[in-house]
């Protein structure tokens, strides 16, 4: 027992811009894995959120993202119960993978509090048991005030040719960490092994913890690039600093925190951690997740199937029919349906390659988005109308807002909804609708106990979610 | 040639009742292989009428079908240009193969014709070579006349152990056509090959030209039952005669008119023919209609595909991607996908037996549909509501109609329409919409040049598509 440490200084750094093209077509660049309810009644971010929230007060949660995923993160995270409001967002110009990220959160952090200690934690990382990581960050904690760039070694479970390895050092007085020796990236099979059976190598988790001070210091032997960047963008003036900011980011090489800094410095300390940490680094890892049947298949949603062994069958929404099947996998969605041996399941981010190509949509976007106020459904597309269904939770209200470019149906089909449309208030049961001309303020609110299922019917030449002028949002977004 | 030979007795037979479950999920009970546009740009029972129609006027053309699929095989009919408007329909009381099917036809032309020869055709073959039939036709209608039972012999293509062959016997006296020596039914691969090298075994087509008088009387002889039957149903009251008339026929036992009647006659004659004929008795057939990749596939619809070989690729709405498959069919519909090995696919009659077992939806119906007036596509499904993409043909209108269980609301995406609720005629463009009350009268109607699209939202207890209560109709319908 390491008793109630001050952890004041302490921040928590969550790497939230991943985009996550392994999981297509479960996940697309839109909705990461980070943000998919595949293992668990949680999302990924959202259980590593309230993972430290035992910790660290939800106001000192700083998530890294990019411009881009921001509303979907913010929108995932307020949506679910409890919402998290009080989370802080730091945007990166540009994505140059987790060394400029990590650099630039230091670099906030530091400005906020000279003292800062920050615990980075990926947001897509499965982890069982969150005591046994909460008590590893308080070591670590400890460690850092020394100017240690602590990380978390995890026991190899198996030999993993695809993971980074941290070989143990000397042991650091009074704590439960050791000076790290080596690091060694994927490592052939042969070495795996050896490292496996020495019990000296551990799997290198990607969580860290170090004073901001002492990450920008080691920033500036090993990767000054960056830090001179970081503080150009700071002495800009505020007007063209979006852009300018995006355009010096670009100016960095990407790397890694790992190969940028960790393994480089020689401040590196090492923690052994056994906290039941999962790969979920392709759609295989449903199999661990998940309950086989007497053929060692994994069956999730409507399946119907005779005769398959060792394959996996996902379906949201449709139903999938298979026969005689081995080693396979069917992920089927909405919009989009993969087939592809287990063994070839990291080659999925060939496909996603191709359809970003071909500007295909199903790369980008899930025919459902969440939002905090429900969620919604695109159930057809047409040239110049759309339809969709729309789901209201009790007591909530979408933003009062306009659209410049079409006119809008709502066809109740459960609850009670309250619109308001060009001032005027009217209560719609099921069955009833409201028409809302283009260039109408109007706003859509639940005021009952049950959800407001609604059908949305748009017509209009242009159709694209950011022709909505905002007035007035209970979540303080400035577009949908 | 032939000459011109006088056909006024000669009436055209197409069996239209088969179910067709062995191209699910493409074919559904209510939507059998014969409805199906996947084979050439029309269906293939349409080209069956199409092809008897350069011979036999349409009026003359009796389609043999089920209660059951009557209004889909009619729908289909109409919906398409040229419509189909004069066929005629006989119903069979119940599903009892086609030896009992035939015999009706027969007893029923009879009775309009006692000189009728009937030309019986299966509505599901595909046939390349339309004027090679006809001329079979005409030759087989003088072998007819003498009173045989003529039959049409395909040359073999392959030692097929599925089909049946026919022996050829002596030739008929200035004629082209063969007695029949012997009928064998699926032989084993070894005299299968025998009968290929022979040349004197041809397949069985079931295709058939006989007087009526005579497969009657031959029906008497060796299948005195279903003619016993056929009497009592002709002599019952109008009254209940539909119930009673199922009831006589589920007492017959089902059976082919190859096995009941044409092995064991004394009087087959066969004729030998070279019309172009393709199986399509699995989904592997779309092998045999569409064009393969360098590496063997076929794909057909939107297809993103690395490294796949010898392997069927379908897709009517949505995306299918695929990695490294070999010799798999993957089948992806609106509602349903089916993944299976093609040496498997006879047995996707296996999982539409499992989704009849279950009561699941998607063993009887598409999630589209076709109507004289146009089409229509379910876009989703809930406890109290239904939305329709619905689609109406320039110059069509739907029948005036009510529901006494819904109410729906219709807007209008594109084209214009004229709807007329309790008598008010209105006029909608895109972006417009009409509301239409429980057990309100109303009609809907394209007055214009282009298709209309329109979204209906139904509300309400009871949404099947029986409640509907018919005024007017265009097409002489009792229900949609």
């Amino acid at each position: 027992m390491e008793g109630n440490v001050n952890l004041d200084h302490l921040f928590a750094v969550i790497l939230g811009g991943g985009a996550g093209t392994r999981l297509w077509p479960l996940s697309r660049e839109l909705s990461p894995k980070q943000l998919l309810k595949l293992f668990g009644t949680d999302s990924l971010i959202r259980k590593t959120v309230l993972r430290l929230k035992k910790l660290i007060p939800e106001e000192n949660v700083f998530i890294v993202t990019s411009e881009r995923l921001l509303d979907e993160i913010r929108n995932h995270l307020l949506s679910e119960y409890p919402p998290l409001k009080k989370i802080q967002y730091i945007i990166e110009p540009a994505a140059r993978n987790t060394g400029p990220a990590v650099l630039l959160a230091a670099w906030e952090l530091f400005k906020k509090d000279k003292d800062s200690i920050l615990g980075v934690f990926p947001s897509d990382h499965y982890i069982e048991n969150d005591e046994a990581l909460i008590e590893a960050i308080k070591v670590a904690y400890e460690v850092a005030q020394k100017d240690y760039l602590v990380t978390f070694g995890l026991k190899p479970l198996r030999p993993e040719t695809g993971f980074g390895y941290i070989e143990l050092g000397n042991s650091i007085q009074n704590s439960n960490a050791y000076q790290a020796r080596s690091f060694v990236e994927k490592p052939d099979l042969k070495k795996a092994k050896e490292f496996v059976d020495s019990g000296k190598y551990f799997w290198n988790s990607g969580m860290f913890v170090f004073k901001a001070r002492i990450i920008l210091e080691e920033g500036r032997k090993f990767l000054p690039k960056v830090i001179e960047v970081l503080g150009e963008i700071d002495t800009f003036s505020d007007e063209n600093k979006e852009k300018i900011s995006e355009e010096a980011f670009l100016s960095i090489d990407p790397i890694s925190i790992d190969y940028g800094i960790m393994e480089k410095s020689e401040r590196v300390a090492i923690i052994p951690v056994d906290i039941g940490w999962k790969d979920v680094g392709s759609l295989t890892a449903l199999e661990e997740f998940y309950e086989k049947d007497e053929r060692r298949n994994v069956k999730i949603g409507n399946i119907v199937e005779v005769d398959s062994e060792d394959s996996i069958f996902y379906s949201d929404s449709r139903l999938v029919a298979a026969i005689g099947l081995s080693d396979l996998m069917v992920i089927d969605t909405r919009d989009a349906t993969l087939v592809c041996p287990k063994e070839r399941a990291q080659e999925v981010a060939k496909i996603v390659a191709m359809l970003k190509e071909k500007d295909a949509g199903e790369y980008l976007a899930h025919r459902h988005s969440v939002r905090p106020w429900g969620s919604f459904v695109l159930l057809e597309k047409g040239d110049n109308y759309q339809v969709k269904l729309i789901k209201v939770k009790p007591g909530m209200k979408l933003s009062e807002q306009l659209h410049n470019h079409r006119s809008e149906h709502w066809i109740v089909v459960k609850g009670t909804a309250k619109v308001t449309i060009g001032g005027k208030e009217k209560i719609l049961h099921a069955g009833e609708s409201a028409f809302i001309q283009v260039s109408a303020r109007h706003r859509l609110e639940n005021p009952g106990k049950i959800p407001v299922l609604l059908i949305e019917v748009q017509s209009g030449e242009y159709l694209g979610e950011d022709d909505i002028v905002r007035f007035r949002d209970e979540f303080g977004r400035g577009k949908d």
